[in-house]
């Protein structure tokens, strides 16, 4: 059992994060690259392991490489609950359009993901804070099973699981207090165009907050009293925006984990602090660049953010 | 000479618009309006209007509705400078997407503007406050050499002016403080994909700031010294985007000449006042509806807008 050299073994995990763990072939306009590290749940626990002690739920095969493990566990992540099996990690591969934003997915090799079944160690059941990053919503449904003690639940999806497994996925709207997703997937989910009305309408099945992702344009948190935006930091260059959502959510948890904080500024003000990672994360390829931001960079870019809405 | 009950007719105007007065016809995906007002000088002018002493320029044909001059009337706007010739006036067509953000031109029949010459009235002459709506390059230019005492010059354009009158449009640039567009235009014009980068290469060619509009995703202003964001007002409904930019604007410069102000922040706090209008004028079809906007209204979705950054 390694946990990483900043965290104490035996205390439970502020943050649980649950999803992909990859290995990835990105291909942009101008460049491709292969067997990058990726994953959901790699972005989103290298992003909040700065701000709170963050346990990761995955699994990788044997093709994992060793940097990557040894990143997490320097980054402190406590990778008690990333499983090895074998056989390979799970692979995606897709490529962007000249715009950046939309994406064409040409491979997914699910590999060691096909059948797992996700088993937590037991010290990461009173963790009170969880993010069920991007993942199928029946492992997220079994991940939140074993969390008996988890008091502020966020979760990521996307348009596959609306399609393809619309029953688990409102089994989890019903049990998160927050759902993130980008602007297209609100409207499938919901059928409403108006971003309002589709919050609206998700809210209404279950989480109090629905944090509408826009990409370059920011992002909006529709809250049962108010609607917060968050602005994006604007770059001269965006390299690979493949896990800035993840990126983005993970931070925003690891900084409400560590406040033990839920109230809606208190989440707004730690999705500031995503936004400053999510920008870090498009820079560079792979969750790398994530596993290595000082806390410093992050909050010098999200002073920045603060300074373009607070005038 | 009629100027409006409200304004002095002696007194120049505060701000001067010029741009095109039109009657469009309206597709959307699930409304067709026929001969409804618009143009992009009228949408500015009307929102201008409560803010400061307005002066309209353009031309209209004999078929424009005596109705639409008293609406221009009542709410104060001066329309010495609103021209009347024989013939019809300017008209389009346009259909709207499901997106209601991309739109396609059915039809341009430019009418009584196809040789426009416009000549102000010796009264606007000493104008501080200027906004050159969308209309050609060269008219902008006409007018804006009939303004000898412009203080605070903004301008509107459109993908039209960047393909075929480049030349002209470079000249606009070079004489105006402001630059607003939207984003692909801010990309088709610079050939940048980053909205950072071409701001960056607008305000090398004249303009200190440059306004990018991004529809529902609001917009950002680049200052020399900073970047500044405008949220938009999240709608249930959109009915018809029309004359959403040139009613910001119009507001927006409404406020600025009101204070006599042209410093980033204010010029912010005045786009805040322009989303808010923005945000009435896509509610319903046409330009009557933002002339009927009294300033309680604007103030209050002001003061959710900023309750939405302003934490």
């Amino acid at each position: 059992v390694i946990t990483g050299g900043k965290r104490e073994g035996s205390s439970p995990p502020d943050l649980v994060v649950v999803g992909s763990v990859a290995l990835d072939d990105i291909h942009t306009p101008w460049e491709h690259r292969r067997s990058v590290l990726g994953g959901s749940a790699t972005y989103a626990a290298l992003a909040a392991a700065p701000f709170c002690r963050t346990g990761l739920v995955g699994v990788v095969g044997e093709d994992f490489p060793e940097e990557a493990r040894v990143l997490l566990q320097e980054r402190g992540v406590d990778t008690r609950g990333l499983e090895s099996r074998p056989g390979r990690t799970f692979h995606w591969e897709g490529r962007y359009e000249a715009n950046m934003e939309d994406r064409t997915t040409l491979c997914t090799e699910l590999n060691v993901f096909a059948d797992f079944q996700p088993e937590l160690p037991p010290e990461y059941r009173d963790a009170p804070y969880v993010f069920l990053a991007n993942i199928a919503p029946a492992l997220q449904l079994q991940v939140l099973d074993q969390l008996p003690e988890a008091s502020f639940v966020a979760a990521d999806t996307m348009d596959l699981w609306i399609r393809t497994t619309a029953d688990d996925l409102a089994a989890v709207l019903g049990r998160v207090d927050l759902l993130t997703l980008n602007e297209s997937e609100a409207r499938l989910l919901t059928g409403e165009r108006s971003l309002r009305r589709a919050a609206a309408r998700i809210r209404e099945r279950g989480p109090g907050m629905v944090l509408v992702k826009k990409g370059e344009s920011g992002s909006v948190l529709f809250a049962p009293d108010r609607i917060l935006f968050i602005p994006a930091y604007p770059l001269e260059e965006v390299r690979d925006p493949t896990g800035a959502g993840d990126s983005f959510a993970g931070a925003m948890m690891g900084e409400l984990a560590s406040r033990r904080d839920r109230e809606t500024e208190a989440v707004w003000r730690a999705a500031i602090t995503g936004s400053s990672v999510a920008s870090f994360a498009v820079e560079e390829f792979g969750a790398e660049y994530v596993g290595r931001l000082d806390r410093e960079a992050i909050e010098r870019r999200r002073a920045e953010l603060l300074a373009m809405i607070c005038v």
